[in-house]
Formats: C-alpha cells, structure tokens, sequence
C-alpha cells in the first residue's frame, strides 16, 4: 500500500525535523509492505510574509483530495500584532475537522523527583473551545478605555467525541501493557475529565457532563477504563506531583493546550514530545515544540518529537506495527543516550540522532 | 490602632486553619502597637446547604461597614451540580471589587529537580476574564445535542490595574531585597506578562498591550523593573524548567488561577502557598489550598498557608513589620523542620505548627 504524506514544515527548525520525518517514513523495512510518496506544503509566518497568507489554499486543497496523512513542523507567532495574520496550524485543525490533539507524554528515565514511569496521554479537544477566536472589541461606558470579549464555546458533540476517542486510546494502551507485561502492566486504566465546572457551570458542565456519559459506554466500563476527573487547576498541580497516577487525561482545548506543555516539562525537553491532529481517517504529526529561531540553522534541533509524531500518525492511519517499530528505535537510543541532541544534554546534530534511530528500526 | 478582621472560615479544614490565623494574630508582640477584634462570618457550601445562599448578603456588608480586612478559609464545591450554589470567593472578591490575587511561592530549601531558590509572586487579575460568568446554552443546528458559551471579558482598566500593582509589588520585593541582601540580591527584577495573543489577539491582545503600557511607566522603568512575557503554555513549561528564573508574573484570572496551583506544586505542598485578594484599601487573606474533606477533622492541615496569608492582609493594610514578623516566624519553623505537619513529611498537628511559629515571632 502506498501512503500519500503532505510535507509542512513552516517555519524555523520546522525545515530542519520534517525532513528527519521523511527519512524515517523512507527507512522503514519492505517486510512492513508500505510505501510512501510526499507532496511538500506551504505554510507558516515566512509563507505569510511572502504571500500574505498563513495557509495557502493549496495546501488545504491538496490535503484534503491527494493526502493521506501529513507531517507539520512548526510556525513561528509574529512578535508584534500582525494585521491578517492567523495560525495556519490552529485553522488546519478547523478545516479538516481534526478534533482530536493526541499528545503522549512518556518519561526516559526516573529521576529523583519522579521516581516512578511517568507514562500519559493528553487528549485535546481541537476544533473549539476559545480556540472558536470569535471576539470583538468595544469601548467601555464612561470612556474608561477598551473592553475586548472572546467566545468560548462548547458543544456536546465534540465533548462526546473527543471523550469517546479517549476511552478508545486507554483501552488501546491498556492491551498494549498487557501485551508489553512488566512494571507496566500493572497500571491503572483511566480517563481524567479535566474541567473548571466550579467556576464555568454551563460551558465546562456540559464538558464534564456529556464526556462522563460517553465513557459511561459498555465497551469501556467492561473495558475496565475508570472514570475520574480533576478540576484544571488541580490538576496542573497534581500534574507535577504524582504524574505516574495518570493514565489518559481528556480536556477542552484551551486546558489541553497547558496541560500539554506542562506535561511535556516533566519529562525533560519539548523535543521529546509528539502529538497527533486526528479526524476520522486523517492523521497530522506534529511535534510540541515551536520553531525555535534561537537554534534554527544550526542543525542541532531534537528530531525525537517529529520521530514519535511520525509514529503517531501511522498509528491513527491504522499502521500501528509501523508505529511500533519507530518507537521502539527512538525508545532504544534514549536508553542507550550515547547520541543525544543538546537539549538533552548531548552533543548530536539532528542527522546523528536520526541516523541512529533509523539503524535501530 | 486596632483592625477589625472578618473570619470566614468556610467548609472543611478551612474552619481549622482559620482559628489559627486568629491566633497568630492575637499573639503580635504588643510593641507594634497594633491591637485586633474579630468578626465571625458565614460563607461555603455548608451555609448553602443550611441557607440556599453560599454567600450570605450580611457577611459581605458587615465586611465592607465593619472591617478592615478579612480571612477567608476555603469553600467545598458541590461533586455534582447544584443548581443555586455559586462560588461564594470569586463573589465576593467581584463584590469588594478586590482586583488583585496575590500569590507568592517561595521554596523551602533546595531540591535535586531546583537547586536555585524559588522565589516569585503571582499577580492574578481577579475580577474578569471568564469569571465574569456569563453563560448560554442553547441547542445544536440539527438537533445535534446542546452548545454552550461563556464569554470571557477583558478590559483596558482592569489590566491595567492589575499591572500596575504587579509593577508595584516589583519595585518593593526589589526593596526588600536590597536591604536584606546576601544571593537574594542579585535577583533581577522583572514583571512576566502571561497571555495566550497568539489566538486570543483582541482579548489577550488588549490584556498584553495594556500591561506592558502600565509597565513601561517611568516609575517602574526608574526601579529597574524590566517587562518580559509570555504565552502561558510556554508559561507552564518555563515554571516548571526554570522557576527561579521569575520573579513577578502577572496574569488575567484564569491563567492566574492555573499557574498559581502549578507553582504551588514547585515548593511541595499547597499547605504552604498563600494568597491575599487586594483592593484599594482592603484585603482578604485566603491560603491556596481547598477544604481538603480528606483530611477534615483530624488537627492534621497545615496552618502555614494560612499564617502567610494573615502576613500578606497586613502588608497589604500597610502593617509591613508585623508582616515580616510573620513570615520569618514561619520561614524558621520551616528551616529548622522539626514541627512539620503530614503534607510536609512531619508529624505535627496543625496546633503544634501554629505554636512552634507563636513561639518565634
Ligand atoms: C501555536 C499555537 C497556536 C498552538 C496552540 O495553542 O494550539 C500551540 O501552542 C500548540 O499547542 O500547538
Ligand atoms: C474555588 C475556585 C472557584 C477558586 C478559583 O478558581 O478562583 C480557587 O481555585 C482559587 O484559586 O481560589
């Protein structure tokens, strides 16, 4: 079978992983029976400056009709305000319906202030949230300066999806443990409804209510996935105090957006942490990390995030031995962490870290 | 001169922390020549379920007729959702319109995971955002179930205020730096815009504009306050990698919210982060924790968030020695780490601690 990947790198170090990404999705083994072919897109801050634009149609287009997946790097935010300009990777998720943000969270190694695994995915709720950007300004009364107001809208619909995706990935990772045995099989199945009902009864209680109800299912009760929930706030905190307690944490968009970085945080670099924009039969890898222009150019950019991205997106195209394979490897170069890049304390240039994962595979 | 405190204890441990606050307070050496009477007030769930009000109209006027300054326990939240029942602080922190939640969080000693001391404040912006709770729920297009919306409120006045006191609390850490020296001192001073204008470009746009406006007023700019931002999922990722990196962080109420339990986390325990809800010329001292039902009842909380919290209502009633008194008396109960209540890895009772820091004012 021949899979069809669009290219986006945007901008920054995003031209210097996206490529490390097609090199694996070339280096995988024959016996797997895939091929690839690329399509490479435009997208991002520099896309923008030159054409005025942030996503080109074209790439929406040729996603939409020749792709089977794709690969995004990262954009860079314009410093300033910028008149016109929008993030070409929030509106993607938006026009391809990608309404679940899939970011997996796992620990290399124990340290003293986590001495158990950490091993968690956060599930993000992708297409509204405040993410919906419908805001307006206006001026105050008594002339006492602007007032500025933003929607945050949720919908059952999505909160009832994005939740049954979730139960989906705990039952997936559940037989995963069990299959893997181990310390690892002895973990508890869990989905945390993340949520700020306390203060937000309606929005955030139609979030907690409608996701509770969805893994209320019979697939996931007998599944054995518990049902849990944490308040945002606690649960940031408890994020960094017992996070090997957590299994798959389920949120609307803007909480997920945090929890995601503070997770990422736990486990030592951003350039280790991948995620997935996933709709019903399209997948995009997309590292968690920005574009970073203080290392751009230099070659040094971790290429482990878009690695497991790429991982990722295989998983949710239904190549889940594809996707092994690749974690594996990159999980076999950590372990060893004789070829690391600096973020993580080595010396590697992004081509060494690739070129000795894809030696692993 | 005497001040008169309202105590509202609230529901849970937030009725065994609060006598203790009463008593740090009776127990000031008379040298400072301040002399206090209190007030008992009812607010919680417990008066809700008593009442149907969580927050009883004559404990807000007695507050803003009687009394000088107040501290407030924590409030239970209903597990499900109660129609009637709404957060009785953010009502009153919205009624005396007390605009500011100050949060400092200071580490105890260094860690393996932080070496370099923590020592920051959170300047959360504490009347709007998306505790304006303004909320709708209407039914889907398509019969596709229910969509809610709450709309989130930013104004130029409100953060600019907001700025301007983070400003403000900037130029006096600077003070108190100085004049106590020692690595302290070379701590640079500066005031962290946390904002999300990537997306959020009117609302959070307004909110950054704005406070960098305030901040770039030449009082500050004179103190060498210098103004860094950034988006709060970076935010998120950067406290937990470099917390002794900030200093001051400013934030609209949410993001406030979640990274002052995030920061919290940093330093060990909730038990030990307070807060103060600061208007002009009044202040309510609240600890960061909740009512902790768990552990309700036992004489096991830790007063120290609490104790701090009574240090933070002074300083912000102009009392800065009997704040200072306050905070040393706890700072070396800490260092000597022998009364340490169960949160904290110790076995003393919330009274012991309360005792053992009298005893070193
Ligand atoms: C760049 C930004 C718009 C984006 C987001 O908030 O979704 C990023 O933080 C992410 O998490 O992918
Ligand atoms: C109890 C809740 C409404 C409150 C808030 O969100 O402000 C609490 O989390 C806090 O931080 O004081």
């Amino acid at each position: 079978r021949t899979l069809r990947i669009g290219l986006i790198p945007g901008d920054g170090i995003g031209r210097e992983v996206i490529p490390a990404g097609r090199r694996i999705l070339e280096a995988l083994p024959t016996s797997l029976g895939l091929k690839f072919s690329f399509v490479d897109l435009d997208a991002g801050f520099e896309t923008f400056k030159r054409t005025g634009v942030a996503l080109p149609e074209k790439t929406v287009e040729t996603l939409k009709q020749e792709c089977d997946g794709a690969l995004f790097g990262a954009v860079s935010s314009p410093t300033t305000p910028t008149k016109g300009y929008s993030s070409p990777i929030v509106a993607l998720r938006k026009r391809l319906d990608l309404y679940a943000n899939v970011r997996p969270v796992k620990s290399v190694a124990p340290t003293p202030a986590f001495p158990d695994p950490i091993d968690l995915v956060i599930v993000r709720e992708n297409t509204e949230d405040l993410y919906v950007k419908e805001e307006r300004t206006y001026d105050a009364p008594n002339g006492q300066g602007k007032i500025a107001e933003a929607i945050k809208r949720i919908s059952e619909r999505a909160s009832s999806r994005i939740a049954t995706m979730a139960g989906e990935i705990a039952v997936r990772r559940q037989r995963v443990r069990e299959t893997t045995g181990g310390d690892a099989a002895g973990k508890k199945s869990m989905v945390t409804i993340t949520h700020k009902s306390n203060v937000l009864s309606q929005t955030d209680g139609l979030f907690r209510a409608t996701a509770r109800a969805a893994l209320e299912q019979a697939r996931f009760r007998d599944a054995g996935v518990a049902i849990d929930e944490q308040i945002v706030d606690s649960m940031v905190y408890k994020l960094f105090r017992q996070p090997a307690d957590y299994d798959v944490i389920v949120a609307p968009n803007l909480y997920g957006d945090i929890l995601s970085d503070g997770a990422a945080a736990l486990v030592g670099s951003l350039g280790l942490v991948p995620s997935a924009n996933v709709g019903d039969g399209f997948a995009i890898g997309e590292p968690c990390h920005g574009s970073a222009p203080d290392i751009q150019g230099r070659g040094i950019a971790n290429p482990i995030a878009t690695l497991r991205s790429v991982g990722l997106m295989l998983e949710f195209l239904g190549q889940e031995e594809a996707a092994a394979r690749i974690y594996k490897a990159v999980d076999a170069n950590l372990a060893e962490g004789r070829l690391l890049s600096p973020d993580m304390g080595g010396q590697a240039r992004t081509d060494e870290v690739v070129e000795d994962i894809i030696r692993r595979l």
